[in-house]
């Protein structure tokens, strides 16, 4: 299958090193060091400027204003019955507009998330591997065709993913505020007491969990934050009172009550399949 | 060297496995359980009633409120001389009381916090090579032998502890609100979300990081909070300032705001030497 990835960044440049193996993988990114790199491994390069009939699926792995943009500009040269899949972080805003412009051109998109990720970015840090036990998401507009859909699906297989679920843009944006959103800013909100600082064998294993994922992608993150405001202020207020009842419990000295929200979360962890 | 172990849990019980191979190890534990696994596996059982006199060192793994008490129980038994060496995780109210019942006996209190744990307890998830690579912290109050001291090091050094650090009973409680209990109070909030109970295929590794620590003993932690509730109430405080400002950003869709948090809390984990 022809293959083309728009951005070639950890997430682009991990579906081109796992999927070189299988299929004739074209490839764009602005930055001319990582078009060398990758066409190093075999990347044939592309720019969507050039003619893209030849391609049966494009995916844009851009942050979300970028994405529409590109995906305004590849749509139509793909041609009828072609396929467009994005790898945002969140879906509402960019499943609805690209959705939009793709049938315009008579074709398909399907919004996707692959649920993985590493500290660092850029094409030097993707890894043909990043996918391995990671789960895809997938976004289908109504009406997708189930060839499409299916096509897509063989191909997230293909780079190795163990799981695909197919979500709505809703459902996503409001599971993801909390999963992997407010994670981070749980993580950077820790990380700010001058007692980091000294943790250096004050700590253990809850310090390194709790901090790993404190450094973004400033760019990248405040614009999946904006987009996805409404849950992700409903999950900060949610955090925030869970604290403030502990904070007061502690102040309090008040045993009971903390024994009480000890307990809640406790049985909040057990009932995760995790 | 004779040891003695009271209290064999997760902590207790993996000194013993680890000491074993090195020292001649004596325990006890109210657990009749407890007592006889501990006993197959070469403890030799004997109850803080007995005669205590060929001990050298007695190690105290229990809570905080108990260790106090069988300090009192112990430390005279052992006899002119001896160090009694206790395993809280706080170390203010531990410290004062049990170096006040030692001294009075012309023994040695030596407060200690090994950095270890699990997310299970008792003596069978209990394991010998729970300390490699931990980090030992103890507080030797003032003064206090060096003799006694560097006996308690090698004891340490035998049990697999890869950094002993020296400190004082306020640096510890002050460091520890941070790195240990604020980890654990944001992941039992953070897991109480209604959201974490839908995350199957909706997670990757920053939510298992975020959820790891949320289950604790009840028990244990209500006193652990309660004897440290001066710093983790400051410690609560500073975390719920960084999400509230996070929460305003976000609700405001002040976009150079949420930039500016960002990259404070990157860095702040760059600073760190993890």
């Amino acid at each position: 299958m022809n293959i083309y990835l728009v951005g070639l960044g950890l997430i682009g440049g991990s579906l081109a090193k796992a999927l070189i193996a299988s299929d004739r993988v074209c490839g764009w990114d602005t930055d001319a060091e990582t078009r060398r790199a990758a066409a190093a491994l075999g990347v044939e390069i592309r720019s969507p400027d050039a003619d893209l009939a030849d391609i049966d699926i494009a995916l844009i792995g851009l942050y979300p204003a970028a994405t529409v943009a590109t995906v305004a500009t590849v749509a139509p040269k793909l041609g009828a019955g072609k396929i467009v899949v994005d790898l945002c972080g969140v879906k509402r805003t960019v499943v609805a507009a690209a959705a939009e412009i793709c049938a315009a051109a008579s074709g398909h998109f399907i919004g996707g998330h692959p649920m993985a990720g590493r500290e660092i970015s850029g094409f030097g840090a993707a890894r043909a591997d990043l996918f391995v036990k990671a789960s895809m998401l997938l976004c289908p507009p109504e009406p997708t065709a189930d060839a499409a859909l299916a096509t897509v699906k063989q191909l997230f297989r293909r780079a190795g993913f163990q799981q695909i679920v197919i979500t709505t843009p809703d459902e996503h944006d409001r599971l993801i505020a909390h999963t992997s959103q407010l994670a981070h800013l749980l993580s950077s909100s820790y990380v700010k007491s001058p007692a980091a600082r000294r943790h250096a064998g004050f700590s253990a294993g809850s310090f390194r969990d709790l901090t790993r994922v404190a450094k973004m992608n400033t760019d990248l993150w405040t614009e999946l934050f904006l987009a996805n405001r409404d849950n992700l202020t409903a999950e900060l207020d949610r955090v925030i009172a869970e604290l403030s009842a502990y904070r007061t419990a502690v102040a309090a000295n008040d045993a009971p009550r903390l024994r009480q929200l000890i307990d809640a979360g406790n049985a909040a962890k057990e009932g995760l399949d995790i």
